[in-house]
């Protein structure tokens, strides 16, 4: 059984002392990063799990971290999301803490949710995601100094606390790279709607990877979705019956693309034999329609563990006013959705 | 700001005492269920937010409901289960307390979690899900007196403790009547693996269900998966290079269901036009794949809240030793893959 892992055991397996494992757990930035990555794939490897009573006691922590989920309508998952809640759990509970789940109003409105935990001392710091371009959390956790590090950046030139993000635009520009490879030239863009920094980060890709590879990328080439969910079956109709249509839909995300698979099955085309179609997240879906989407995939589990070690520097050193932050470049997953206009196996 | 909101504001909004509203908050048992599902809907619509520092220091609790997430392989999400911690974290708020989430192995030898967390009193109780047959957290949770309720069932005869499960047996049996009255005489059973209460209450279902409408279901019409998110399209291969192939094809979950859609296209066969193929979760998939994918839907809202109107009755009352448990009947939802086999639109 995992608890009769000592810490001692941890040590002999790391070939470190039983200080280093000490800091390892308790402060983090005493650790060279080679280290503490080495020490806790040990703390992993050997199922240990951290007395936290006695480091409770220690420090007058709560040994939580709060996390907000977005509420959601019913059947409006967002999957890479979820993902991303599950590896943080995980990758909270190998350092001896786990997670406060709770809810709240985006904007200013949900600050008093943060308060409010903060004057219970319910958490002792917060991830946050679901980052907007004016948010106001960063802001306000850093002047009242709660430590904290953000997925996701907003709009602000100098951002408090650290953050990570994924480099949307470089995932939809190497789509693009990539459909041009296949001798596409018209390539239509199924946006986010806009003022999200999810959905302008992807158009921008857009724009200059069309720019880039002398592409058209005349206004008729971009539409907006209103519902991100069920919109793309209309916005594809609507390429679809453009005088000259594009050869190649981009979705901003995989529920568009997919909205393009039933317009076009409807329509007797064939997306990746007819229509090159593409999505964003590389959602379960994409992996099982037929013929398979192709699809940019995010780090998650990299992402939730760059997060966590950025915390800790917070947590040791205090809430800095800018940065750092750290871009994750996204993963391409070619499948038969992108198979050539000109023929081919669409699978 | 909802924190505005004040305890009588909530009063007079529902048109019932300030000490209803209190007992809706700490003792709903003195309530009856009209009333308290009534005073919740207030606190809803108010985005009122008890004052839980007072509530804390007057019961001493941590005003956290534990709850146990199922590691995850990376990409394999389980929706139904997301949605179901969304909701019940929502939940769980309107009353004025959190979800601690955490991570434990399955069996026996993850109660030492369980203890560790009780004897930190970081939970006030919790809510199980991923029940299995032989689950031995109800038992020991009910010996130490501590507060819980399950989603889903053990295989004791006598089950400590309250709980809700869907009737899955009565979801695929509804899904084999419906494609009885389209005309199908031979409906092959893809089943999840052996041992498993949700695997094997769903092929009850199926066996019930052919027996009463006087179907074929003899054993090749059988065949169980053993990797849920990849063995669709291998048994579906199966059933169709039978002598004499079922004409309808009913899947246990979804991501079965949709890997029958692989097979089906790679054969030049229309899933609903040529073989009806029918699933169960409602996934977020099966709305998206053309056709879309007729499936079975889990009322997970109605199931988190009965799940905590149980847990506060347990809590007032203490731990049952056995039950009480509600069954609820899940939705079918017809689409395009179960069509008829005869042609007709297959959307």
């Amino acid at each position: 059984m995992s608890r009769a892992t000592t810490l001692e055991q941890v040590a002999a397996h790391a070939g470190v002392s039983r200080q280093t494992v000490s800091n390892a757990l308790n402060a983090p930035d005493r650790l060279r990063p080679e280290t503490l990555r080495h020490v806790r794939e040990a703390i992993e490897e050997l199922g240990y799990r951290p007395d936290t009573n006695a480091r409770s006691l220690r420090t007058r922590s709560s040994g939580l971290i709060g996390y907000c989920v977005v509420p959601q309508r019913a059947g409006s998952v967002n999957a890479f999301m979820d993902e991303f809640l599950h590896v943080l759990c995980a990758a909270v509970e190998r350092t001896g803490r786990h997670v406060l789940l709770f809810t709240a109003p985006s904007g200013s409105e949900g600050l008093a949710v943060y308060e409010d935990l903060l004057a219970r001392s319910a958490v002792d710091a917060f991830v946050l995601s679901d980052t907007q371009f004016d948010d106001p959390r960063h802001a306000w956790l850093a002047e009242h100094g709660v430590p904290f590090a953000s997925f996701g950046q907003t709009a602000a030139s100098t951002q408090p606390g650290p953050w990570v993000d994924v480099d949307g635009a470089e995932g939809i520009a190497e789509v693009v790279r990539h459909l041009t490879e296949l001798g596409h030239e018209r390539i239509g863009f199924l946006g986010l709607p806009e003022g999200k920094p999810v959905g302008d980060d992807r158009l921008a890709g857009w724009r200059y990877a069309c720019r880039e590879g002398g592409l058209a990328e005349s206004e008729d080439l971009l539409l907006r979705c209103v519902d991100e969910r069920t919109d793309g079956r209309r916005l594809a109709a609507r390429f679809l019956d453009l005088p000259r249509p594009p050869t190649a839909l981009v979705a901003a995300n995989d529920a568009l693309a997919l909205g393009c698979y039933a317009e076009l099955t409807d329509r007797g085309l064939r997306p990746g034999a007819d229509v090159a179609v593409t999505g964003f997240d590389d959602s379960p879906s994409a992996s099982v329609v037929v013929p398979g989407l192709t699809s940019v995939r995010q780090p998650v589990q990299r992402i939730a563990e760059r997060v966590l070690e950025l915390l800790d520097d917070v947590m040791a050193r205090g809430v800095t006013t800018e940065g750092p932050g750290e871009l994750f470049g996204p993963e391409l997953v070619v499948r038969g959705s992108s198979a050539g206009t000109t023929g081919g196996d669409p699978r």
